[in-house]
């Protein structure tokens, strides 16, 4: 055995939950000399099921990996093995620079293990900003298109790029649910709210006519519901009453970019499992 | 002048804005010869409505001072001058003890500066932990009767108490408008959500059934649409997918009761406003 | 089997890291027939040291499982099968009433899973507080006797309540290396600023005279060097140039007995191992 | 008048507290029949020293008006009035990026009052970054230089670009007394700990030594004594037993660069005072 040939996979497992599961799955991997570098595992009491995120060390054999554990776990069981490489994103925004600007700068100075393929936005107001990262802007304008229509072509334009994910960085439109159904839990939106509170469109004008104290933004997984797809991570900031609706546009902007790059952040890693519409991040 | 005469009072005022009124006010305060400890003041551009909270110390005329306000403050102005003195309190509960528990505490000794004139319960289950405090516990049973009967015989034994403010603490029940109206400004209420995310019942339900990551409570104004006053205060606590609803309630508990006691302080040190559907805290 | 004879038990353990140390340890509670209601593990690469917490559910053979424990695991291996049970506590307090009165209430209201069996205090000011809950107070005061003489009297009383552990809920003393000694990983302290900043007396001064914007308050297992410890928990608050010192004192005495009785809660689950001067929460 | 004279400025006032102080500044406002926008004011009872942020509207006849403070305040005391522009800023850096970046999108892309002159490094790392905005970078080299030689040069080249502030944003070298000399509470800088813990090198190294449960950042303005100057803000985030050193420098960086540019948020919009060792916020 050569050390060229050791490996990092990560191996995601959801099934029923029942007893001994625990110990089938860490067996194989022991019968097959892997060492389990960090595990963790999560049961969903209400819906008795069970998810396991494996970190593995070792020299791979992925079929027959897999092939032992498809014969131990119980039938309809899910299972990957991944390996860790730098995922491909297409990030979709409008007009607002703060959280495009922070994905840029961490996919290309460090802080998230993916590459930036492209920016698709239907106005022009960022191609110079992304022209500054050397990265591919596609104007793809929504004038005197259907909805359709135009998500046809932007769903054309992302498939050039072979994007593991699709991230809307302040995109300020709705997507269709063909759209959605395209990238099912690969389209992640960030709202400028804390969810559920002030759904759809002018969150922070909601917020400041109903007086809150907080505000906040969410990430979630894009659904064919508008802003009620699974939520992976949330942030406030506190605001009074000397914060108008701008004031809170802008100290929102700091929570958004966070939470969307934390949110994706353990996306990459692969820690996510979307949970009907919860998810469960391990 | 003897130093016997020298008292703190707290001049809160509100009236449209207009050019001066800083100088207006603080000029009358100083032909008084009244000391400005501190002095706040904020301007609502929307409404241009201007508020003002001062806290000053001297040999006090009220009557002179007032009307030297009145005088030069635009008509239709608000201004209360205010000894500084320990409020009365009389306080509903239902049956968690926790919100109950901390203003008792901090009533009796330290943090809270109010007394706790009586409790009044539709049930008997805090009874014991009221008389460990030695103070009068009245249990008003819904039993048998109408909502309005119901809020009638409350209303009648907290005004023998002769209470400044009435606070719910996890008072289970909707009051009627007649309640409400009784009290105007005085009703502060906790509600256990991040209002206005899940308003009504068992909110911690609801965000165990939105997945939420992060679960809070409001302490707000009661007027006379459920769970929609004037928000005082609120703060949140981070949860993830191993929260069943029951850890959700046990986690919120503290959030409650901190909120609840923060709210009750700003308002007892005479900082908060209702301005519209909003508060104005100085 | 009958269903009376199952039970639940948290298993821990803890020895060097090895390849397949999850599977042998889940595959002895397979074997032993008991289900796995939770299983947490951590590695601390630094070290190579291995660290799990294991919630069982079935019919126990203590002696059989932990012999086959014993025989799988590496040498130096310390594994404990523990019952749920309310463990018994003695809470040391000097004056303030604050971080006791809400383990009080939370022994007795729901919170946590513990009974105060005593409360012992060198002075008599929250005599009447204990007294309203009905629990034992002792009142041994520090006069006219040596450091090592006041702690062997508390010593001397403290066992005889067969305490789980001593909480030092705002005991304003320090401890003599013979106290410590004798309850090792048994005393936990809440000190009044967020270590390691502002080690020793008078924090909060301290903290004013540095300007701060944020303090805090630290919950640890006391060991010989004052303030240093093994870190339970930790949580702050957000304060600015209003605040005196008095202030911060007031504002912080929800955050310190927050982050006790959280800290206790994790305590108390069993989700707490030592680990050199750190702590892992499973 | 014309409209075209009409400007807003910022009256900030320091001085020793006496009766009348507020009367006296907002009626010399009114006298020049200036319009009040927002007023802070703040009295210091340990030093009795009196602080006030006016922003005023209105035809300005600068030299009268301060005149006019001058024959009114008490003798010593120092008031400024200040036109409202857009900052000039020199930025120093060594190697990490995340902190700058965010300065630069926010200067250009919105969320900062302020224009980045120039970035000075003793390293290239950052160069390319720089060119993408198209802002002058200058590598000056310590090799070979004593510390006060380098920091001569340093001054040299920020002096040519006529800075308002100099911001050290993760400069990881510590001035000389000559430079801290050169630019009076002109110098602010981020450190990567919750001072005063971890005062000096390696503070997450330290932090992770220390096993403790929340790391954070503090913006400070630099005086002669390293990380002791005054502090103007700083944040947090938990960390737990799972966080390596490495970790936590990643974490760190998202909270390191919000804190940075919240505190020269403040300081530019004039809010800032030092007080000491303190600054007052208003």
């Amino acid at each position: 055995m050569s050390l060229q040939n050791i490996q990092k996979k990560i191996l995601r497992t959801r099934c029923l939950d029942s007893k001994g599961l625990i110990a089938k799955i860490t067996h194989i991997c022991s019968q097959h000399e892997l060492n389990i570098l960090k595990n963790d595992e999560f049961v969903d009491r209400l819906t008795n099921c069970f998810f396991m995120r494996t970190e593995l060390e070792g020299v791979f054999d992925d079929n027959t990996l897999l092939a032992d554990l498809d014969a131990t776990l119980p039938e309809g069981s899910i299972r990957e093995l991944n390996d860790i490489h730098r995922n491909r994103i297409v990030v979709l925004v409008t007009k607002e620079a703060h959280c495009l600007g922070d994905l840029l700068m961490k996919s290309i100075y460090g802080g998230l293990h993916m590459e930036i393929a492209a920016v698709i936005s239907n106005h022009a107001t960022l191609h110079t900003l992304v022209d500054r990262f050397e990265i591919p802007f596609h104007l793809i304008s929504h004038k005197g298109l259907t909805r359709e229509q135009h998500d046809l072509k932007i769903i054309t334009k992302i498939d050039q790029y072979q994007a593991d994910y699709v991230v809307l960085a302040k995109y300020m439109r709705f997507l269709t649910p063909a759209f959605v159904q395209h990238y099912p839990n690969q389209v992640i939106n960030i709202h400028h709210s804390f969810l559920p509170a002030f759904i759809g469109a002018r969150p922070y004008h909601q917020a400041y006519e109903r007086g809150v104290k907080i505000i906040g933004a969410t990430a979630h997984y894009v659904n064919e519901n508008i802003d009620q797809g699974p939520i992976i991570l949330q942030d406030v900031i506190n605001v009074d009453h000397t914060y108008s609706t701008e004031d809170m546009i802008c100290a929102g902007r700091d929570v958004e970019k966070n939470v969307l790059s934390h949110a994706l952040y353990h996306i990459l890693a692969q820690q996510v499992f979307v949970h009907g519409n919860r998810t469960v991040i391990l």
